[in-house]
């Protein structure tokens, strides 16, 4: 992963060494790790190694983002058969570099081993700016929901790729390659956000787990979510689907999610719901059903 | 990962959010990663997943001390067969969880996801104490060369392990599990250390990046060493292998060499050799032909 390497105030030492050293200007250091392995997690034939790269290093720094810090470095492990392309691996570490230059962070360091499949293990770090993480254990009743960032529109681009189409090209590339909203992150814990988690397996199930630690129950109001125009267009093509239902339960945008006191919403936030007694999370007052979002290849 | 929750000072807040939160006290934090693939780095007929986990643990956290840092928390990412014995899991999370408490570590998050093999990613985490890091660079001519830990213990351990037999008891289990010399990492730093690296390839071979990294030759002297009784009998019985061989090329013992100022070296620490001008490594003044240390199934 060398030809990753980016300069950053955040980097004190970069890669190539027994270990990389990472300013965490506040004395404590967020981190975050998640795998993905070929055909489970992505395909091959369906993604570059470039988008590839953007959509696993968009993931960790999303959770980064998720505690409201500031990503800061990323550290990559990589396994390959042999027989895989320097050119791929080339893209692959493209856009890791490119992703994590969205929110000022970097590659710092790596490693690369031989395995059967490909497999990438990707680990963030972000520097919380001498605020108290945003956990998702603090929800309170009265608080409101709120929403940052696209919904549904990977899962809408998946189920066009899955169908054979290649459009609408931009919930192709919305699936392909997400753009979590990072500095929102930061800024909803400097507003107050009481819990936040980003958006990786579908709104209901994130936010059954907001309510879970929190012990409270989310209730969402349908009303309050926009649905894009192209979902419904791409849900008739499709034979009928429920494009709100890739709303409420498609995963992978790593949009964010928060809850805020009562008129302490930021901007730039959709309120789509309110926080209340008791547990789970209701749509329009009704439970949802929801297996939640899974990398295709569980389906 | 969550049944390796461990308390520390060092964890602000552990498991099962978007993202750990660990102390960082200086406001820099170390950071290391490594993969391990099963059949290439490890067995599961040769090793449990208890003697695994503190073998990975051990590799992640020497990386760190090799910085002259503290391990403070380790992040583990985990893919493995929906077969996979949970007894196995469950061994492995114990070992990773007993290495992290060897320095003061925790583990303080993961994720858990399904892959053909059994696959593992731990990043290690450290703090520098207000020290700068030391790197594998600052090897200066006229620095004495000094070691601390074992050396070919784990070597000696695969010889015997892969001719089938199981002892001598102390060489396999040092096969299994290596005993890093942690503490000895910040304690070199602290003495005035000006390049360290731990042994996971072999100790020419490792020395082999100080000298190319800092520009200097590191020069071995074999009368230096001690070597093993144990070697000198399982050598024999082996039909005739050499002890030094495994002293000087046998990785994975995770001991810690590092280079002094002349007069500077701390107590524990054994001199085995000095910086000179020029590139490379000698051994008695000689090259040292060495493919380097691989794991078995590369061999």
């Amino acid at each position: 992963m060398t030809g990753s390497v980016g300069t950053s105030d955040h980097v004190v030492l970069g890669p190539g060494d027994d270990a990389a050293v990472v300013r965490a200007a506040d004395g404590r250091v967020v981190a975050s790790t998640d795998m993905y392995v070929e055909k489970r997690h992505f395909r091959r034939d369906w993604s570059s190694g470039y988008d590839i790269g953007r959509r696993v290093a968009a993931a960790g720094l999303a959770d980064v983002a998720a505690m409201g810090a500031t990503p800061t470095g990323v550290l990559v492990a990589f396994g390959a058969p042999a027989e895989l392309e320097t050119a791929w691996v080339d893209d692959l570490t493209a856009g890791l570099r490119d992703e994590c230059a969205v929110p000022g962070a970097t590659v710092v360091g790596g490693d690369v081993v031989q395995s059967d499949q490909v497999v990438l293990t990707v680990t963030a770090l972000g520097d919380l700016g001498g605020r108290a993480p945003v956990t998702r254990a603090g929800a309170r009743p009265g608080d409101v929901v709120a929403v940052y960032g696209r919904l549904g529109w990977s899962a809408a681009g998946y189920a066009v790729l899955s169908r054979g189409f290649r459009t609408p090209r931009a919930l192709v590339e919305a699936h392909k390659r997400p753009e979590p909203p990072y500095q929102a992150g930061p800024a909803a814990a400097a507003a107050g956000a009481t819990a936040m988690c980003d958006v990786s397996d579908g709104l209901v199930q994130d936010l059954g787990h907001v309510a879970e630690a929190s012990g409270v129950r989310v209730e969402l109001r349908t009303d309050a979510f926009e649905v894009p125009e192209a979902f419904d267009q791409v849900a008739a093509a499709l034979g009928g689907a429920d494009p709100l239902r890739w709303v409420l339960a498609g995963g992978e945008d790593h949009a964010l999610a928060a809850t805020f006191p009562a008129g302490g919403v930021p901007d730039g936030w959709r309120v789509v719901g309110a926080v209340g007694e008791g547990e789970g999370v209701t749509v329009d007052g009704a439970e949802y059903e929801t297996p939640g979002w899974e990398s295709f290849a569980q389906r």
